[in-house]
């Protein structure tokens, strides 16, 4: 079983980046950005409700503090500092579902820092560290780093799939500054693939071994509801009801 | 009875305002910013434990966004904005609560947004819009626009009385973007007398009532110990155990 | 005669706002955002280069500081700190103007401030103030309290016409949070006969007296483009060679 | 021949850091924070004047985007964002410098950028792109992998020797988040030594060759205005009249 999640309310005052409302009737889970890559109060507020709308569940989709580089540039950040940075914006988030009466879902790190968790043991603790406040399961991807300190931590695993991007031969995504258009097709054979036979293969042509708890289609992807409308279609048959 | 109540946390990266570590012991509130006009999620996190460590409950001291400006820059922001702008703010301090299994004890606004709600409708509005959604006191003055707001909206007024500002004719403490050095004596008969008998004097000489649920001293004052010294020697009697 | 300027440059990081590679070719003069409402480094470096690659001037277009409000917020600010806040914006386009071997043409004070300068004796005098370091003509709207306050300093006023707002009774546009569209063949023919007549009708049906040394459209009106288009084929006759 | 050099204007809205004032008097050259680490338009402005007042030339002081760490969190750039970033704030400082009737005397990269240049080549090309602009000498450290890249460029090292800071066995100075009190005394010897014999001594105890055409004390060192007195008499047949 899997479900969709797509980050989301990447807006930022006056400027749009993704088809929000587009994606929503489309997925499961919503990773709403936290003001420190994307958003800012008024998007948070307006994909919260949007969200609830749609019966989608929200979890927290914090970032390094990086608002001009998206949350795409790596920095040096020690764990404490890393911890209170997360706390911060998970804790603004909570306040915004609070206000709609709905509950905290999960944290996925955006961006650089979902990729130094994935190798930097000091950065993976800074996450568990703020996943200690609010008990709910971190998004990532199995057999990484971050998985072993994670489970060693008592925190829940769920395992994502990007549809959307490609993969190195360490199994890792290969995060680019913009995200560029996708074939849909090709990314819903990628994600049925990668749900029933728990395969897929690395931009090198390498066979990786994967789990798709959760699949990723990000908004800010060209046709970002196009891949999610196919990646939809063709896992149906796996979808979590739940 | 009253209580004696600090803005606190105000620094922010390596910049340091007040000597928050001298005042806590001297206190029994701390309204700690939460990173729009000051302070940041280091800070945060270490003020939080500050207060603690020294049996001070917390409020939050949210913002117009202004950190440029310390938040004494008024501008024009909807009720709507307003109210998500302060949503997340408080959100995000609540987050470093959970994190010290402490409670939001207050939400007080700071500076030009303090104002602001004493004499705009749709502010003190946006005001109760966020306290809606945290169900604590709101600190304020009484005989101003927002205690009628406030009180018609079905929150508790926690009535403030001013150590180190003046007052204008009309009752409300007049916010300058710096704090000058206060004579801790004089600070201490003014917070005494207001304690005592409901009453101070505004800085052109008229007879004001006022009600000190709560006094306040502000750690940016040069002098704040020894304000706080002296206020907290005086009213000494009247202090809420609690 | 007259030119057509358009407010450009006016993304952040990966959002985009604005057709600025398909407005270029329409225009003469670019008001270049310098960051304090819209831009960073690097928006503002290749707006620059675009411009120089179509012949296009560039001038300053400083705001008050409000990334998240878009400029489009305002905000009291002191003549001092007005005119420090626009030095360093515009003193930081001319950097990119000294790497492309180009000269600042104009200054035009953004949102808000255009506004507030038009009204507000103090906020025209802080942009004087700022124009008094880099000596060259001002953008704004006869008949407004900044032409009296720039002509008595010494400054040449630019009169603008806007093809794409609509104007108040007293002659000053209103200025809302986003552009909307706009008939491209209503504003072509405003601005025909601001340009010729130099007439034009508020909001109200008032008919108002207008000089147009310069008409503005806006880059993030939705179909910005196809307004320029209308408006360059309409006042051809008229548009400055220089 | 030497100068004394200072890190100044590093305040920010209320915060102030450093003894600017006390510091002026005692130094030949301000290297001028531009508001990505520390300072902005108010404290641009005024530093600029107050250099003015002293008879002392003030260069750049431009850093990576980071006023939350002070320019001292390490982050991937790429050599063109670098040079945009540096661009922005160098010429917004010259804009101050226009203001007062000053020219630009030298650039002098920030914090973390300081020694990213000192190893990685394309920092150090990043730092040249921006020179180029403006041409003046870069402020740096003869020996370090920087000297090679501006010298090949065509730039000019003035080469520093730190009063208050340790160095590595590479000759590398120590970078910290936050600076703690030095020895006068034992600054000025380690300065007077730098300046007549082209030697010190590292952390560890390895004999360096250094030059010391400026010698740097930083404002936010607890005790720079001792430090810089010191120094100053310790060196001061050697100072530089120009």
């Amino acid at each position: 079983m899997t479900v969709i999640n797509c980050d989301m309310g990447e807006g930022f005052g006056l400027y749009k980046i993704g088809d929000d409302a587009g994606l929503m009737p489309l997925i499961n889970v919503a990773n709403v950005a936290c003001g420190f890559h994307a958003s800012d109060f008024n998007h948070m507020r307006n994909t919260v409700r949007l969200a609830k709308e749609n019966g989608v569940k929200v979890g927290a989709h914090p970032s390094l503090p990086d608002l001009q580089g998206f949350g795409r540039r790596e920095m040096k950040i020690s764990r404490e500092e890393l911890a209170n940075c997360l706390i911060y914006q998970i804790g603004a988030l909570k306040g915004f579902l609070d206000a709609e009466g709905m509950t905290l879902n999960h944290i996925k790190p955006h961006g650089s820092l979902y990729g130094m968790a994935g190798r930097m043991e000091d950065i993976a603790h800074g996450v568990c560290d703020a996943a200690d406040v609010f008990r709910v399961p971190l998004y990532g991807i199995v057999g990484t780093l971050h998985e072993k300190v994670y489970e060693a931590r008592g925190h829940t695993l769920v395992s994502e799939f990007y549809a959307d991007l490609d993969y190195n031969d360490e199994g890792m995504t290969i995060i680019t500054r913009e995200h560029h258009a996708v074939d849909p097709k090709v990314a819903a054979e990628r994600c049925l693939r990668a749900v029933t036979e728990g395969k897929t293969t690395s931009a090198n042509g390498k066979e990786l071994t994967v789990r798709a708890d959760s699949i990723c289609v990000h908004s800010d992807t060209p046709n970002a509801v196009e891949i999610a409308t196919a990646v939809r279609d063709a896992v149906k048959p796996y979808l979590d009801a739940a």
